[in-house]
């Protein structure tokens, strides 16, 4: 099966190769070697010369860690324009007030709307740098800026963007970030990591959970471990994973996401389809996932049924209320360009058949 | 590197290269079977038929998911004779009040000092079944019957049980049990699972972890998914190990479990070393993990040290203030008595070559 979701992605063999290794004790130089270079080489991804901290969890733990250890707020901003900001809120809840600043799922952020929110006193903002479920690349930069005025710690998740798009956290005045390793940097799930700069433990909230209070990982990283038995095969992946983005180079990476994803969005066009999000002057689609609306003539359980059934290929629909209403194909990772006009040919094929397209892909200049 | 330490264990090579399978999406079909399998197993290890929750984490998110799920309880006993029950008191305390019965680590639980400090108006009882870091089987049978006096509910740790002795959670009356993947299971680390029956959900508080919330788990488990993307490697390698255990027979996996700790502590007693666990009537010697005192004449360091660079061999010094006074083999998981063997073999070379000992493992019957 060609996995074209956004997430887990498809694994380079390397990287599937590297999960077969014996294990390792977790207390010896050899793990703490691993830990050191995942560590080192995921501060270059997130533009940070501050801590990051890897977690045996899923991305969602890494989004619960960032959100409760730094909750010593009296309320903060949740952003929610798709599912992934609506679960930042969703966490945010369980530690302190929250105001939550809706879009419809698919339409962009309003700043104004954000800067209100915070104006009205938040002491701290989360928002979703790459939201999957839409595929918006909400304006990262700008928010972090807005949230500066109003001296606000800044939460960003970007667990879909880190890796694969560009990342600025120092620069940009991001305090606190995540990402998941299944997603543009192209590991195996089952890990995430969260960085912070200095400011964010001003906001240290003690109460925070044990499994994901970032103290102690910040304690034990002091001699390159982890305060628990960490998930060893999957770091063996991740520093695999973390040594072919080295090898590319993570400018290369970044453009291969964009020439990639742009490739999509251009057969889209030509093919008459419709992209899903509404942009506005400051949002961009999404370079790691595309969100494409349903055409008329075909259903959703037709389209991925056959293009999993008949052609080998997982692409993703649309989640909570836009099932249905839109499919999704992930550029994350190493995917290629053969991965890509392999998709898009089979989707091409399934539509073309139905009359709903006329065929373009031959004639789309990469 | 040979790992007999008390986990992450040696990986059978079946369980290892089902780790290298190309990944597949988790909201499919395919993941559902596995998870159900795994589920299913789970269940016979645990001796439950209620819910198991698989979570992707370590040991210690498991413990805080069973602790931090069911903590609407106004006090909870919380047994420390040894790290991990120190640790179960640690989570405790973020959640609600806590009683922590104290026994020195080595020593054994009495009984009638958890009695006293239930009656004194604990709602809930935690601890640790198989004692990791003093090598003691605390009497999980006895002590779920005395906080049946009072109503309490019951939380036991069995990370390093389940799977490798003979665990009855129905039975016994324990109402939340948790496990490691690592461990008896003798798959990777990064996955842990909690058996929950119907009585602990009167304790549930909806204030604990997002990631962590089990009742997230018990509504995606309905259609057999779950509520977060699962590490899926490590899936594919905790349905290998769980095949293995099927095809060995459970009972017999407890039987070899046991006889190769009762090897171990034979060698123990025939060269003249001691057993660290001071025992008692209720207590036994942990059959995963064996715990021995550290000799007159050597060190900590030359003793693991040596073994380690020169034969290759990994076991487990003491933790915390135990750290230079004991040594602890893991017999757990896929360990055979070859493996038993090899270690004791290198161990007894180490130590007769000081003069600390004399030969005997080439006498001992197994």
């Amino acid at each position: 099966m060609l996995l074209m979701i956004p997430g887990p992605v498809h694994l380079h063999e390397r990287i599937q190769l590297a999960m077969a290794k014996p294990m390792i004790g977790h207390r010896t130089k050899d793990f703490s070697e691993i830990l050191e270079y995942c560590t080192e080489m995921l501060k270059k991804l997130f533009g940070t010369k501050h801590d990051v901290f890897i977690i045996s969890g899923s991305g969602t733990a890494g989004m619960e860690a960032a959100i409760a250890c730094f909750s010593k707020v009296k309320r903060i901003t949740c952003i929610d324009n798709g599912k992934f900001g609506d679960r930042l809120g969703k966490i945010a809840e369980r530690y302190t007030e929250v105001d939550v600043v809706r879009f419809e799922w698919g339409k962009s952020i309003e700043l104004d709307e954000v800067e209100k929110s915070l104006a009205e006193g938040s002491e701290a903002l989360a928002f979703v740098h790459n939201e999957t479920s839409t595929g918006i690349l909400n304006p990262a930069r700008e928010l972090a800026k807005i949230a500066k005025k109003y001296d606000a710690l800044v939460i960003m998740d970007g667990i879909t963007s880190v890796g694969g798009d560009y990342v600025a956290m120092d620069e940009w005045g991001v305090d606190v970030a995540i990402v998941g390793s299944q997603k543009c940097i192209g590991a195996p799930p089952g890990l995430c990591a969260v960085a912070v700069n200095d400011r964010a433990w001003e906001f240290y909230n003690e109460k925070c959970p044990f499994y994901l209070d970032l103290k102690a990982y910040k304690k034990k990283l002091e001699d390159w471990q982890t305060p628990y038995t960490p998930a060893v095969s999957l770091f063996f992946a991740l520093q695999e994973a973390l040594k072919i983005i080295e090898e590319e180079g993570l400018e290369n990476r970044i453009r291969r996401h964009r020439e990639l994803s742009a490739f999509v969005r251009k057969w889209v066009e030509e093919a008459g389809l419709e992209l899903f999000p509404e942009l506005n002057e400051y949002s961009q689609y999404s370079n790691t996932v595309t969100a494409i609306k349903m055409p008329e003539g075909i259903t959703d359980k037709e389209l991925r049924g056959e293009l999993k059934e008949k052609y080998g290929i997982l692409i993703s629909g649309g989640q909570e209320h836009l099932k249905g209403k839109i499919f999704r194909i992930g550029t994350m990772g190493n995917v290629t360009i053969r991965d890509v006009v392999t998709t898009l040919a089979c989707i091409e094929r399934i539509l073309v058949k139905r009359g709903i397209i006329k065929p373009v892909l031959g004639e789309i200049e990469a």
